[in-house]
């Protein structure tokens, strides 16, 4: 973790680096970031909007996607998922009055991202970013700003940003709803335990030869499964799929094989219940199953990745993708580097995107 | 297209024969649902919902995500993709007044579909189904119902249902701006055109022992890419994967090299105009590009798919999901013929799902 390896060690040192960094990086959000987003969860509050849209790229698409399960189940908000281009291309003129629009970016650089957020605050919505920096672009073309305080990330595959972002709108939202964020206290120490512990190196040895694969969950667990995916997909260049355990059901299902692996995030709670009937017709077809999250649910899997959760050994629910995804991170990071890539020099990606 | 046939004809006979009874079903949708719609949105205008949530899984969810373009870019209205399981698994208390909810299912059956639009109406929402059957369940659990007139589906992998639930939808946006649905006229002409004569068997030649596929597009046309990609998951079992352009560029187009075709939809008009940096990029990372649309905006492509647009020659780039689609069912078609597989006979799907 010196400056050095960072500059020269071997490949994919810095996703490494910035994997076993995000138990300190959670430690700050809690401690340096809870009044600022006790504070801008107070203005919303107080502003009262009916409905929210969240719009992201990427990575932080996902951590979008979480806030969107967070809002909608504990705050009872209805919530969409912007389409920018129908702001931008499109040049619709929207009627947002009543509207919190949460714009999530890293960089806080992405063209469609600030010109959309533009446009949402003329049309009337409360516009509120959340980045990794707050003099980007994004930050000042919002109303409000909610400072991620990652770090500088150096990887080109997104890591401590996301789980940075994850935890950051659960405080924001906590916030909203009037209460304390003691529930996370534990998760620094949950994290690094995770981070430096978790046993993945079976699972990539048996992954070696695979160059298809689908990840799956429900509820709050599902951004894990689009993001894990991604990562694969960014560092491997696996076609990895992520599909809702419902929308497994309809159709891909028929895809699934002896010979594509599914990697299901099944956390103790309602997201990890609702994917039992999943996992019967996932056995029924003889897929080779992962399970990731509290392995006591599901009996005859192929492989387990085993989380502290439960509210007695670990974090709750809601809290739980912040856990999830980081031994899926250093899966991905230990596939590439065992297939010859490196994680820090991805095939055709640059940082910040812009798109029109 | 006789009966006989449709018992006992070759592989994939149903899926064909209601891939080719898509202009009948058009011209039935513009004949005898017009009214309906005109009605319908006559009864939405009124109550003047001030934000949309569409919910529906598999292939509705593609006809669903269209309506939302329609719904943003025409009306203005923030419109939001549900999550049922916030509703259903986690029993969420929403705040729903002033919010239209739309349920979109061809067999009305979907149990989670129909309980979380039960859980919609009871927290406020007016709640509209769009569904083949106006006695399921599902139509009848809502307020509102739309019926798509696709006739008995016979196929397992949907295909007139998907075209219908779209011109239902593009019908009822219309009217309820007020507007007439004469754009549409020369729709049922077209896709004859298109269902008989597109040239889909050389590109299912040049895909022949493919396992692994992009599909892209952006605004209008995504739905289309996010269908066609689930046709060829559903009967060729291929690993497909949709991409909005914007989000291609994030992270994914790591994995495009020279052996992962991309098919990109590319319609006349400013969703086509802005996928020129994405085609752009392609091109420079050698990836082998199949254009399915307005052939003339992009050189250099390997393959092409041309179709009627623009509106001097077809229809305006609202409508041409309707067309663009109809081609690539017929090569998930002939793909699959050619690779063995019975499209009728996938493994593993059920035609009504039921999620918890």
């Amino acid at each position: 973790m010196t400056t050095d390896s960072q500059e020269t060690g071997p490949p994919g040192r810095r996703m490494l680096d910035e994997i076993r960094e995000q138990p300190a990086v959670l430690e700050r959000v809690l401690r340096e970031g809870v009044s600022e987003a006790q504070a801008v969860a107070e203005t919303v509050r107080e502003l009262g909007p009916r409905f929210v849209l969240l719009a992201a790229r990427g990575t932080s698409d996902h951590a979008a996607l979480y806030a969107k399960y967070l809002i909608e189940i504990t705050l009872g908000l209805p919530c969409g998922m912007a389409s920018p281009s129908t702001l931008t291309a499109y040049a619709a003129n929207p009627q947002m009055s009543g509207v919190l629009w949460i714009a999530v970016s890293q960089s806080g650089g992405s063209t469609d991202l600030i010109e959309s957020t533009v446009a949402a605050r003329r049309a009337g919505a409360v516009t509120l970013a959340v980045t990794n920096r707050p003099n980007s672009p994004l930050a000042e073309s919002a109303r409000l700003h909610l400072d991620i305080r990652a770090g500088q990330e150096r990887a080109v595959a997104a890591t401590k940003t996301y789980t940075a972002s994850l935890l950051t709108l659960w405080q924001f939202v906590t916030g909203w709803r009037g209460e304390g964020t003691g529930a996370a206290r534990a998760l620094p120490e949950l994290a690094a335990q995770v981070a430096e512990h978790a046993e993945v190196r079976p699972i990539a040895d048996r992954y070696r030869f695979v160059d298809k694969l689908v990840t799956t969950a429900r509820g709050y667990a599902y951004p894990t499964a689009r993001e894990a995916a991604l990562k694969l997909m960014e560092t491997s260049y696996l076609s990895a799929h992520a599909f809702s355990g419902a929308d497994l059901l309809h159709g891909p299902l028929a895809m699934i094989d002896q010979d594509r692996p599914v990697i299901a995030i099944i956390p103790e709670g309602v997201g990890g219940a609702a994917m039992r009937p999943v996992v019967d017709q996932l056995h029924q077809r003889g897929a080779d199953l992962c399970v990731v999250g509290d392995t006591s649910v599901v009996a005859g899997s192929d492989c387990t990745i085993g989380l502290p959760t439960g509210t007695d050994r670990g974090v709750i629910e809601q809290l739980a993708p912040i856990l999830q995804i980081i031994p899926l991170q250093r899966l991905a990071h230990t596939m590439a580097v065992a297939r010859g890539y490196d994680p820090d020099a991805p095939r055709g990606l640059h940082k910040v995107t812009s798109t029109w």
